[in-house]
């Protein structure tokens, strides 16, 4: 294991060469960054959560005929995936006004999109993840045309499938990030799901009292993140899941949420 | 004339009610704002050149059938167009990369785009009229899909006729920013281009010296902006017509461009 190279190492996870050529293992951190990461700061036993959420989540999306990049979980904090080419576009869908979109359209936190958004963001870190269009992308040539369209008609079926799971927990998703990676097959390539989702790129808030369970409560210095993200968790039934209860329940010696 | 009630004042025009329903009379100031008008000044004579400007433009496409607002020119500052409701989206199309675009996405000022480039932007002042894509326009109604369609074909005409028209007199058309408005007829409405086209709205620059003949003279303040703003009316021609020369020429007292 440990003779292994990296390959990139990023503010959530590092990137390491895997066993087979074409495959690469994340290594999920418990760091936290947000604001283009000028606020840094640990979410202690978030890495191994956000492995066990992104394997939950990406294993049930390709039972609905989503190709993804998952493989299979390695450890605690470990996923072996295929290795794609990240198209460099973050993909973000939204079911309720919150974060930038409010800063940036005058729309009040918490109110209902009239209907769902996606939104693009050329993945930059140096320009801050700039909002851009199709036009954008096109002119660019950062995805093709077809790539865009096989991009958005995923994200609005992981968008369903992501609101029922979280319904059926007491969740609401108000807003998710997706990124996609481009497979090669000689000259063709397709487009499938990478990177993760857990609560680091989306924004959940309860159902019943609006808490929000999800990376917002570091980014706004709420407090009580790591019983969050274990919430999310123990909801979706995996801290009764060996090797994520050990770890994750020394670490947090049981807190309960406070703070709203 | 004075009786006449005003309906607006922007920060480069004032409207006024026209003779006729379903008219107005823009009047052009010579008020110039840059920045979201956190930068205020002056061009002595900008309200003539603009107004001659676009009434030479709009005349010249509505002969190429794109429908526009223009009716006539009145005198040296007004002219009486069709009122509209206007769509609250500026459409900007860029040829050469130039200002924001080049801040946001890290393109060198003047590297010609890969293809020309369509940018739609929130027309509200106090959110800074930020860039949006067609799914916010979608999302939140902004203009219908048809709407859209016909938006963007008309903006490709428009870039095209000008690029042309601008070549022709020595001048590379950078960028420009058009709006477009709603005419209903009864329960039908169909767009036609608004507002005004002049170099406060476009980027210009001499084909041979690169030297800027628009609105950045102001914004960068680099002088010489009434000298520009008569260079670009003068190699169209329109300084030979009677009530244009007059006041132009008296307030520039014939000063050569200075500056770079
Ligand atoms: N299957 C994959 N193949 C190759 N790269 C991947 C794959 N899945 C995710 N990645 C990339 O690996 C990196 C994951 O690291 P991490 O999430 O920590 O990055 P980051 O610091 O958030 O930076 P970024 O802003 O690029 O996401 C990201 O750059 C992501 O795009
Ligand atoms: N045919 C028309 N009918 C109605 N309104 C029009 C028409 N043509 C232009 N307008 C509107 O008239 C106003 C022109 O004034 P001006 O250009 O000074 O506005 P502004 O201060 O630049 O503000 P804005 O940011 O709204 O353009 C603009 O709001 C423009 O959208
Ligand atoms: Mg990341
Ligand atoms: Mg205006």
């Amino acid at each position: 294991m440990s003779r292994r190279r990296q390959i990139y190492e990023g503010k959530a996870k590092i990137l390491y060469e895997g066993p087979e050529p074409g495959t690469i293992i994340q290594y999920f951190k418990d760091d936290a960054t947000a604001f283009n990461a000028q606020k840094r700061g640990t979410i202690q036993g978030k890495g191994v959560i956000n492995n066990r959420i992104s394997e939950y989540v990406f294993t049930r999306l390709s039972h609905i005929g989503i190709p993804t990049h998952f493989i299979r979980r390695l450890n605690m904090r470990e996923q072996l995936v295929r290795q794609v080419e990240i198209i460099p576009i973050e993909v973000v869908v939204r079911n309720v006004a919150a974060g930038s979109i409010s800063t940036r359209l005058g729309i009040p936190e918490g109110e209902p999109l009239p209907h769902t958004l996606i939104e693009y963001y050329y993945k930059d870190d140096a320009l801050g993840d700039p909002l851009i269009a199709e036009e954008h992308i096109a002119c660019f040539g950062w995805a093709t045309n077809e790539e865009m369209q096989d991009i958005s008609s995923m994200a609005i079926r992981v968008n369903d499938f992501l609101c029922g799971m979280f319904a059926a927990i007491g969740i609401r998703l108000v807003d998710f990030k997706l990124e996609f990676g481009r497979m090669w097959d000689g000259d063709y390539s397709r487009v499938i799901l990478a990177d993760e989702i857990s609560p680091d790129g989306c924004r959940l808030w309860d159902i019943l009292t609006g808490e929000k369970l999800d990376k917002d409560r570091f980014r706004r210095d709420l407090g009580g993140e790591e019983e969050a993200y274990q919430e999310v968790a123990r909801r979706l039934g995996l801290l009764q899941d060996e090797g994520v209860t050990s770890e994750v329940f020394d670490l947090s010696k049981h807190r309960k949420l406070r703070g709203k």
